[in-house]
């Protein structure tokens, strides 16, 4: 059989056969812009003539060695009279001559390959032709320098300079600006001056033949899909290299013909807002790229209507036809050609997240689309933008850009420089003012600053940074790891390169792009209240199978994750309380202490904090779990710095050995005989590693009265809120568990202290017992913890830091940027589980834990619970639930549902 | 059927019908002491008459209450009168009294369980009767004291010290020193005083009726079955609860019945040396209690040979025909009655490491036992002995325990203490001195004065410390980790409680059991050359599967090692060559410079030493595979201490505001700034969790100029000693990677520059390329790692630490000590490898890898390579190699073998 290397645009249902009825074969055969061009022809849509050459043609013609197979010109040639009996226009004609552009169209879209080569057919004989029938030189000659321009670089490949080199001396001789002020004089020479440079650069004559020049772009279109930057970018994006590329060829049509004539471009939607109503711009009497370029003022799309009332109302009914085709909002290009629309692209619009949403909950309303296709079409991050408030694009414009930091934390923020914690929360509270705290990392003691801060910035630290998980816990936006910063507490400044920001100077920082400005950026605040966000996360909550948990210490954050849509707090970190301030003291004196008495008495202080702060949590939870989880830190967090420690008491020395007065002298030697006892403690507390350390179950087994406690804190407090009437489950979770021995240890001091509890108040509180997976041994033996533990929840960041072997906080500020760059890791495992790795531990895991206990409730509470393509993966999985910041629980929701969508078996 | 409760030493064959021909079986139903009797019997041996009440009747007993079952105690009677006709002796009476003994006898040996009681029968008439019948009254009122007591004590729980009182009371009166000076009369009063003892504390009579005596040491034997200090032991020694005891009832002998009675004990060989003659002492009218009590001199059992010539004949034939029967050196108790000779018991006999092997080699030359026999008869540690100096058993004896440490590399050690490495290496090297260095903790800095030191102490660190590592690499004696030192290095004084030692006071250390001891102790040097020994490991050979190769950085290592037997280098550490005084500086060069070209320069000044080092190598190892790993810690390891240089800063800076002298301004003020510049520099490389950190291939990626110039180094010497005719296999090893593509990247350098020597070299060097797995992550994906390694090793230590989340040198000196005491971790997992956890990783790894690459090459090279338990679970895995430090080549060629023996399959 013959094979068929053309399809005109009105053969798209011969090629759709041809590749078995499958769009995305079409797409793979014509290329995506041959296929939406045939498409167009077939639904009615007037496009201007014209034909595809297919992929197959073009990997003909790469495999035979730079030859056009067969009888693959011949029908080109045939295709090129099929266009001229529908035009009426002849091919290199001088009664009336068709002119055509010639594009390249791969199945994707791609950068490298060959652009658009316009005005193809003319040459001195057409021109004449053309400027007789038009009567209009100017725009005839200058569509012949254009072609010349166009084919010299596009096809010939001479680099466009020269030729802007001469177009630039004639705008100097005539001191006119733009091309357009040239006299035709000026074109005609400039014909014969690019004519010479295509002799000189090409060593060729610029081909007068028309058919020569179809020829030569068309090769050219085939050898650009294997030139260097297109096989590059091939390589990057992992598409494969055999796909091949479509050549389109059309009549070229012209708006710039006359007031009857114009061109523009316009949405089938309103791409900020969603409101469905055509949105555009359009110019009478001009071309495509007037409209882009911004010498003339645009007119909205409104005022065609007014201007040709017909054209407006066949547009109209196009845009409407097109987005049910389609069934997507659409971008589409038009020319009207006296008095003739014209439609020469349409694709896919893009819009903001808003407008995203709003459209696909009002399409799915119309029945355009299922509920199921709204719920892909939306993506999480765009969920996200609701949360946070944003700069708007304006505001960027001309700011001046301090430095990019790691984005860990959406959102933006505006306020003015606070170097320390304590600075920040006067400013804040006091004076009302709107902080930026900046810092070179943050510890536990600066989170009354952060919470009081409009937004945080540091200048190292990795994504899962104290900075960056505070930041994220409580909404804040932050951007840290901003290496260029050179942040000097000390003297209140920061500096860049050569500039210095002091404390109190203006600054903004955007956490969805890590970007730090200089000065007050304005900001917009969207609203999460969004009615069309809402329905569309109960669609979502109809859809997901995975269970969307919030990981909240404070009853504060557990009523926002409600809010938000939370159905259990995944994770409480109890630990986070013994930072407040009034009880940092007695957490300090239980651990310095060598009294056992004292000791005692500390743990016991601490109780009824415990006790109110997770009634509290109760109260807000009524009738959903809360997992709380066992203190975990190593306890030299909870104590100051051992180089802030080592550097006062050095000072202390310095200023104890100038002392005179007695009575200085005596102060001196108090402070530095308490600051030496600090440091002993804080010294035997040191550890090489901290992060594998004596944290975790590790101290609940080495002090059993602190876990005694906390236990005694949760079931008193559930036992209050119960005779509140509050519906509580509790969940008490160990972290840190490497041996089911330690899981077996610590269940049997929980049922000790819970039964005794429950014995003094007369109740009985259900409760579930289990364990943090975080170590990979724990996923390992996870059907040996499921003898004892009820749930399990992964805490995939530890996992990933221990199955790695990597410090996150060493490493997102080290080698893990190398990593990431030169792709020895394919992405930030600290972002999106390693599924390759930590993921086939989750998987052992679960599979494991489930042959012992089926049902075995298996969550995560790492950050990545509330990473899109992570919760794809615990979907995989088959986990209960993911749980995550409060903030991300709106995001989780449509991940999940996407995935449940995604991984749905087909029917 | 009627159950046999009851069974004669005579009747053992019946008792194997009764199990199934089983000797465990036997064992199980008779105790262990009972079965033993039994075959003595079986097999000749004359043993006095008696009979053994099964575990069944104990179990059955417990069960029903702490009733008889059935007709046990009419079959107990009834073997009474077996016993009463073979002896012509009758139980209870006047005429010719039979007296019994009584003993618990389990399967296994164990505390706790009831002890002897002797002397069952006496009463006042009995008494009487015997005495009139030996005309020794002393003797006869002294063994009926003795009854009492014992039954007191015993039977009826009263604790000894009453007893003991009354007879110290009548010493006293007598003025005489032990209870065989007081006189009958004493005796009398004090057998009725036992009597008035035991009705006051058991509120009964001492029961007169021998039956009675009889049941009521039965039953006590049974009940101490559940006793809490044998429940409590058998928990602890994982020994089921359900065995049960048995009760041996055995005619009384006396070895104190005239000059033609005698009792002794005695060892079939040597056990010292091993040598093949009897060894023993023995007493002349004596009791068994006499010869341990050492109140009278023992004589040799050699004089037995003059003084009795039959006896000793017939005992010097029993013994042979016991170790022919047993197949094994026996330990025999034997009582001469009145010319007729008894065999009380036997048992294996203990015996020192050399005998063990001498004993093991020697009955395999006469065919007694098979060499897998004597391979399995000599454990591993007593093959570590044969490597280490050790302290004589007598020299310990009164000698000042200062303190006990982890025993973290064995052998004895004296020397005077020196604090500094420094000081160490002078002392030893320029005076000749024996040294003991000892330090808080050891550093890469120290490594000198630890190779001059005679052995290593510290205060801290754990049993992977860097102190324990350099240790066992280097076979030196160290005890780390005794945490009661306190070691002030500034005032050169080591202090436990009150006691202070100074620089330069002798101390001696035990590796092999943690001690350390004030003054110097006596030493003895076994002989690695021992024939015996060099022939049991060349047996080991014939049998091992599993490869022993040898971890070693330098060439005297390295000749030590193939020495021992290594057939290979599984790991040479190259940055134990960065460490060396000439080549640090030049390291710290290349770390602290920013100028990339002063960094390349640094990186090749190292190359010739490389190259130097492993030329030295390879020549040792001619004709054997050397694995050499590229650079492995973190770049900070190469730099002062971070704290040292603050400390050091700060001292300078309060010299420096006191200084007036301009010219020592100037020079503290240059000092200043340097330090300063070096802090600055250690600070930029300060991580917060180093172990995780910027190490290993990380390392190599960072600065593939590094990685360059180890292999140009590797190949560069390879090419050498080609030419000089040494045949090398040199295997380069990427250590700590975690994702494929650092293997990828890595092999990619690697293969370039291999490449580069070669041509320049013209010469072709066969080598392989391969990682460590030493990262959970690794050991998941190695499956992966085998599509670019050719070997695979298991770095245990860091996998160990990764996939517990614990740091090692943290927990050791930390909360492992609680874990493993309080048994939540069943075993040093740093020590013996996690076969639950790690194990499975490793498995996983070489399943996955083997899938990819069926003949990949794989070993272990972390500590565990040299543990006998680790080194079976490698046999199991099917692992190609263990590889250990030197000083364990010849424990694991052993053990390895040991590991074959006992997994292969049965014929």
């Amino acid at each position: 059989m013959n094979t068929k290397w053309v399809y005109g645009f009105d053969e798209i249902e011969e090629a759709e056969r041809y590749v078995g009825g499958d769009w995305d074969g079409v797409r793979g055969l014509l290329g995506g812009k041959g296929a939406n061009l045939g498409e167009m022809t077939r639904i009615g849509v007037p496009v201007p003539p014209g034909f595809t050459v297919t992929t197959e043609a073009c990997n003909a013609y790469l495999e035979a060695g730079e030859e056009f197979s067969g009888d693959m010109w011949e029908q080109v040639l045939q295709a090129l009279k099929a266009i001229e009996a529908k035009s009426g226009k002849t091919f290199g004609s001088i009664e009336n001559p068709l002119l055509v552009s010639c594009r390249s169209g791969a199945k994707f879209s791609m950068p490298g390959m060959m652009d658009t080569v316009l005005n193809i057919g003319l040459n001195g004989q057409v021109i004449d032709a053309i400027i007789e029938r038009s009567g209009d030189p100017h725009f005839v000659y200058d569509s012949f320098r254009r072609l010349i321009q166009m084919f010299g670089s596009v096809v010939l490949g001479i680099r466009d300079e020269p030729f802007e080199e001469v177009l630039a001396n004639y705008r100097e001789q005539r001191g006119v600006s733009t091309d357009t002020d040239l006299t035709v004089e000026d074109l005609k020479e400039i014909v014969l001056k690019f004519k010479d440079l295509v002799r000189r650069y090409a060593n060729i004559d610029f081909p007068a033949d028309p058919y020569e020049q179809l020829r030569m772009a068309t090769e050219a279109v085939f050898k650009s899909w294997n030139g260097k930057r297109a096989r590059d970018y091939r390589n990057a994006a992992h598409i494969a290299h055999d796909l091949g590329t479509g050549v389109n060829v059309q009549t070229m049509v012209f708006g710039n013909m006359g007031d009857d004539s114009a061109t523009g471009v316009a949405m089938s939607r309103n791409a900020t807002t969603g409101e469905d109503t055509l949105e555009g711009d359009f110019l009478i009497n001009a071309q495509g790229e007037d409209v882009v370029a911004g010498n003339r003022p645009t007119e909205p799309i409104s005022t065609l209507k007014s201007a040709m009332p017909a054209i407006y109302d066949e547009f109209e009914t196009i845009a409407g036809k097109l987005e049910n085709h389609y069934r997507e909002m659409q971008d589409m290009e038009f020319t009207i050609e006296h008095g003739k629309l014209w439609l020469l692209q349409t694709r896919d619009g893009k819009r903001t997240a808003q407008a995203a949403v709003r459209i696909a909950v009002e399409m799915t309303d119309t029945g355009l689309i299922s509920k199921e296709e709204a719920l892909t079409r939306v993506s999480p991050d765009q969920v996200d933008f609701f949360l946070h408030p944003q700069f708007s694009g304006e505001s960027k414009r001309g700011a001046e850009l301090l430095a990019k930091g790691l984005n860990v934390s959406p959102g933006a923020a505006v306020g003015v420089l606070a170097f320390t914690a304590d600075l920040a929360e006067r400013w804040a509270k006091d004076e009302g003012r709107a902080v930026i705290m900046v810092r070179p990392e943050t510890k536990p003691d600066d989170v009354h600053g952060m919470l009081a801060a409009e937004g945080i910035l540091t200048s190292s630290g990795g994504r899962t940074s104290h900075a960056a998980l505070v930041a994220r816990q409580f909404g804040k936006p932050a951007v840290v790891g901003a290496s260029e910063l050179e942040v000097d507490v000390a003297a209140r400044t920061m500096t860049i390169d050569d500039q210095e920001v002091h404390e109190g100077d203006w600054v903004s920082i955007d956490g969805t792009t890590g970007e730090v400005f200089l000065g007050q950026l304005e900001t917009l605040v969207p609203n999460i209240q969004d009615p069309y966000l809402m329905r569309l996360l109960e669609w979502a909550d109809e859809f997901r199978t995975l269970g969307v948990w919030a990981n909240a210490d404070y009853p504060a954050d557990a009523e926002r994750a409600r809010a938000y849509g939370a159905e259990g707090i995944g994770l409480c970190r109890t630990e986070h309380m013994f930072f407040e301030q009034e009880r940092l003291p007695i957490v300090q004196r239980m651990i310095t202490t060598k009294s056992t008495g004292e000791q005692r008495e500390a743990v016991d202080a601490l109780l009824p904090f415990q006790r109110a702060d997770f009634a509290g949590l109760f109260r807000v939870m009524d009738g959903l779990p809360v997992i709380i989880r066992l203190i975990d830190p190593p306890l030299h967090e909870f104590l100051p710095g051992y180089e802030e420690l080592t550097h006062d008491l050095a000072d202390l020395k310095i200023r104890l050995s100038h002392a005179t007065d007695l009575k200085e002298v005596d102060e001196l030697l108090t402070q530095v005989t308490d600051e030496s006892t600090m440091l002993d403690r804080v010294e035997a507390l040191r550890e090489a590693n901290p992060m594998l350390g004596t944290r975790g179950v590790r101290l609940g087994i080495l002090m059993p009265a602190l876990t005694r406690m906390q236990v005694r804190a949760i079931f008193e407090a559930a036992c209050e809120v119960t005779r509140e009437g509050i519906d509580v489950h509790p969940e008490v979770m160990i972290p840190l568990t490497s041996h089911v021995n330690e899981l077996k240890r610590q269940r049997e001091v929980l049922e000790a202290e819970a039964q005794a509890v429950m014995e003094e108040q007369g109740l009985d509180i259900a409760y579930k017992f289990g364990t943090m997976i975080e170590i990979p041994r724990a996923a390992l033996t996870a059907d040996e913890m499921a003898e004892y533990a009820e749930f399990l929840s992964f805490g995939t960041n530890d996992l990933t830091q221990t199955t790695f072997g990597i410090s996150r906080d060493d490493a997102e500020s080290g080698f893990l940027i190398d990593y990431l760059s030169e792709e020895i890791l394919p992405s930030n495992p600290f972002a999106t589980i390693d599924t390759g790795g930590v993921g086939m531990l989750m998987q052992m895991a679960v599979e494991k834990s489930r042959s012992k206990r089926p049902d075995i409730e298996v969550g995560i509470c790492g950050e990545h619970g509330g990473d899109p393509d992570s919760i794809a993966f615990c979907n995989t999985l088959g986990l209960n639930y993911v749980s995550c910041s409060p903030f991300r629980v709106p995001v989780a929701r449509l991940a999940a549902a996407q995935a449940a969508i995604a991984q749905a078996p087909a029917d």
